[in-house]
Order: structure tokens, then sequence, then C-alpha cells
């Protein structure tokens, strides 16, 4: 994936202000920060979407996403991972955000638009979902 | 942990529309969804906080909200999990969100509030998060 900034990153082309490396995982500081603190967790592996990823790429990734946030020690924070456009992905190769909460005007900006749905269409979902599974 | 809801679904006391269960992590649609298919993923240690759970409590998770992701489909959609208050967190036991993103106005709603920080704070944070790790 020659042309991703994040398989850049993770072969030394570009700097990173790393945090954490091993064999299938790499954390480093966002430097476009939503608050102070704010960090990435990344699979080595490369992948657009959570979905792209095989499982034992991804098994280190919640270990490491929780020593940084022990180590930053924010009381409130947001894990968030982004796929696609729509829902704010930036980079095309999967990463977890830790990202502070220090106060209403820092770190992530959440609205909950909650919806009423149907108990009926909810149980068929559950059923077409659960076959698929 | 008698207080909490989330608890009361593992144990049966409260129904819930179950898409996964094994002997650490539980699966369940959310009946106040943000879009169709928002789905929860939670491990049965209680603990309110990503911080409170130990690393082999929370080894299937990623790979449950994989399969919901997988067998649910849609093109795009957020990973969420609130930890306090200000973070948005509303149930005090860790629960990971799945919420497909279908157009602007359903699923997740995010503002991202860049900062701009200084490079040697982050380099002296980066020391400091480093020690800690």
């Amino acid at each position: 994936m020659a042309a991703c900034i994040f398989c850049k990153i993770i072969k030394g082309e570009i700097p990173s202000m790393k945090l954490f490396e091993s064999e299938k995982t790499l954390a480093f500081l966002d430097i476009g920060p939503l608050s102070f603190g704010h960090a990435l967790v990344i699979p080595k592996h490369h992948g657009a979407k959570l979905t792209d990823i095989p499982d034992d790429q991804l098994s280190e990734v919640l270990h490491v996403t929780k020593k940084i946030a022990t180590a930053v020690g924010a009381e409130n924070y947001n894990i968030l991972q982004n796929n696609g456009r729509l829902a704010h992905q930036e980079v095309d190769h999967v990463h977890f955000h830790y990202i502070p909460k220090p106060n209403k005007e820092e770190g992530l900006g959440i609205s909950w638009p909650t919806q009423k749905v149907d108990k009926d269409k909810l149980q068929k979902l559950l059923e077409e979902v659960k076959a698929k599974m």
C-alpha cells in the first residue's frame, strides 16, 4: 500500500510520535489532536475498514489502547474507530482513536439522534443478522 | 453489581435482542438505535470504563463486533466506546457501539474540533506517557 500514510509511518518513512510498537500493532500521538493526549492505535496489517482486518491482527489493539488510557489518565474519554467517509474516516487504514474529553469544548463532539423503531422491525432484523453470523 | 442494567441483561433478568453470547461476551441490538442495525457488544465482566476491564475479558470484543459489522453489512459505520458522563457514557458497564452511518442525518453525529498544539508540548507529553506505559 505505497500511498497509505499510516503504512509509511509503520515503515518509518514518515516520522511519528510513537508510544508503542510490537510486531502487529503501532500507537502514536495524533498531531492534529481533538484534546491533549489524543492518540491512535493501529494494526500494522493494511486494511481500510475493521471488517478488512483478520482477527489475529486485532488481538492487541484494545490492550494497547487500555495501556495508553491508563498512562494518560483522563477521567472521561472516547474510543472511536470510523469506517468510510460518511462515518468521518479520513485515512483508509484502520485506526482506533483514544480521545480524552476534558470538558464540553475539547475532545470528541457527539450528537445522538435516537430513532423510534418498531419492535417488530427490530425483531425481523435480529433474525436476519443472526442468520448471517 | 445488582443495579447495573447490563448485568441484569447478562443474567437474563431483563430481556434483550441477543445477537451473540459466549462465556465472556454478549452482543445485542440497541433498542434506542441511532440507525437501523445499531448493536452493542459488552464484556460480561462488570466495569464502568475500558481501563477497569482485564485484558483477557476484552479478547473477543473486536472479533464479535467484526462479525456483526459483516452480517449487517453497512458500508459506513462507527465503532464507539464512551467512558464517563462528559464523554456521553450513559450505562456504567463497558459497551462498544456498532453504529451504521447510512446518511448524514442517521447514525452517530460527530464534530471534530481539531486543536493546534505546540510540537514541543506534544514531545513532552510523549515522553511523559511513554514513561508511564
